[in-house]
């Protein structure tokens, strides 16, 4: 199976409305409320390819249950959250008719205790003795150290388990100098971390950092990958429209899936681009759309560029 | 014990963002979560001016949960909601510490199927035995029938316990024809209903439609209370600003524990814009400032109009 750590869980709420207008009254029109948080959609979308995925994290009070209540009717996808006293955070995604756009409002996370984090880490190393890849996605809630991700990392390759680390701003330095086997940052966390805009540039300072490949999502550009076997670059036919929420979980599983199943890094590549395209493309913000995913399978671009990284 | 019926109950959520931005994501530095709907709040208030008050309508679902917690931890409030298979709505407010002004989400209710509008209209004839006075408060989910609060009216008054409606739209035009014993619309109400935005015509003209008394909310401007025993206009010692939610709510406990206390006309008025005006300055929504109501009482001016109604 491969594991997904999610620390900071959330019950994702979308809402319709016909327009948002500051300080006005408004009827929902439409609610859809579903487990969040990357590492849960990244099971998700791999349990959707055939992967049995289990997932651990926190989740704590009524949105906790929520979660955990919805969780359970997802095939494919085993529950090991661990319990915090704390309420899980809700996210709420407000999406606006005229304006077709999404005015989004995340709740702060439940506060971690020391022992929480400790029970977290004990079922992590359980975990892993039986995991074939492991993927570290999201933010910290307060109280998990700002090295929790590093830890984890070293734990992955203490076990021999492939790891991929999708986080962001200091958790993300911290992990990247842990060594892991995959970071996905996108434009902005590559930046953040290298002070640099010119991605080749950036992408090739974090291998420096630690991380042996690095897979830079680019947005409607599709991926850039530096790896020990050489650099490609993966494209989509053509820029898509559409809600980009979930393209990156769709990037991570598209690796990880490829990863486990011994595929080459063009065939991971040609996977992650087709999955977060049809993300893009599909009506609900997280999933894909599983037609225009295989439609795409045979039409994304991936081509090897001249120097090793 | 005072019952008041709330068939749309809610969670009710505040969020609290430095500014709110159409399309932009939101930290939210707060959130604080309360059981709502009208007919909550106006028990809460009842409870905290030392009346016993029973709550139903209707609860399910995770959040139906959560606000029967809550109700739990409440004093002076007994929870007897009837439970429903659909999921009881949220309300989210967020306010914008900029512009120090609110934009509100509010979810739609759960179906409620005929078995369980037929259990609730079970309970509250169980509980009209032992109510000396009823409040029948705000929207109907989906499910429930237009003509519900005139039937509720129908019921309280054949069991012979005093009957005040507080909604709007085509369930107060309905529930003002079974005659209840107070109305309390607003402005707008008044207006949809009576085609008059002239608030003394408006306010004869639902007394003509069936109730026995009618007390008009006219915002910072005060009461204009029509009875049996003459016309009133009750007001605040000065306009304050505030956060209004929940005011309206204030004035139905006010009048109601006075009902209930037997207290006259003048003295009824004076409570219900007292304890309406600190509501509107309490830091909280729906919550009162108990010094500024205590304050407030002897300051309320109460002026009888000549002509009867």
């Amino acid at each position: 199976m491969i594991l997904t750590v999610t620390l900071n869980t959330a019950l994702d709420i979308t809402y319709r409305v016909p327009a948002l207008t500051p300080h006005a009254s408004h009827r929902v029109s439409e609610v859809t409320e579903r487990p969040g948080g990357k590492g849960l959609n990244v099971a998700r979308v791999l349990a959707a390819l055939g992967h049995r995925a289990t997932v651990t994290g926190f989740a704590g009070g009524a949105t906790g249950r929520a979660v955990r209540e919805r969780l359970a009717g997802t095939a494919g996808v085993l529950d090991e959250l661990v319990p915090v006293a704390g309420t899980t955070r809700r996210t709420i995604a407000v999406v606006d008719g005229r304006a077709g756009a999404t005015t989004q409002l995340n709740e702060p996370g439940p506060a971690v205790s020391p022992a929480e984090w400790s029970a977290l880490q004990a079922t992590y190393e359980r975990l892993l003795a039986s995991a074939s890849a492991v993927a570290l996605c999201g933010s910290l809630p307060p109280g998990v150290p700002v090295g929790a991700y590093a830890g984890l990392v070293r734990a992955a390759r203490a076990a021999g388990v492939p790891v991929l680390l999708d986080t962001g701003g200091a958790p993300l330095r911290r992990g990247v100098a842990a060594r892991p086997d995959i970071v996905k940052p996108n434009a902005e966390e590559l930046a953040e971390l290298t002070g640099s805009h010119e991605p080749l540039r950036a992408t090739r300072d974090v291998r420096r950092r630690g991380a042996r490949t690095v897979v830079a999502s680019l947005g409607g550009r599709g991926l850039l990958a530096l790896t020990d076997e050489g650099r490609w670059r993966a494209a989509p036919p053509a820029p898509v429209r559409g809600n980009p929420t979930g393209a990156g979980d769709s990037v991570c599983a598209g690796l990880l899936s490829g990863l486990a199943e011994g595929l080459s890094w063009p065939d991971r590549l040609t996977r992650a681009v087709a999955l977060s395209t049809a993300t893009v493309l599909s009506p609900t913000a997280g999933d894909f759309d599983r037609r225009a995913y295989e439609e795409l399978l045979p039409r994304v671009s991936v081509t090897r560029e001249a120097d090793a990284a």
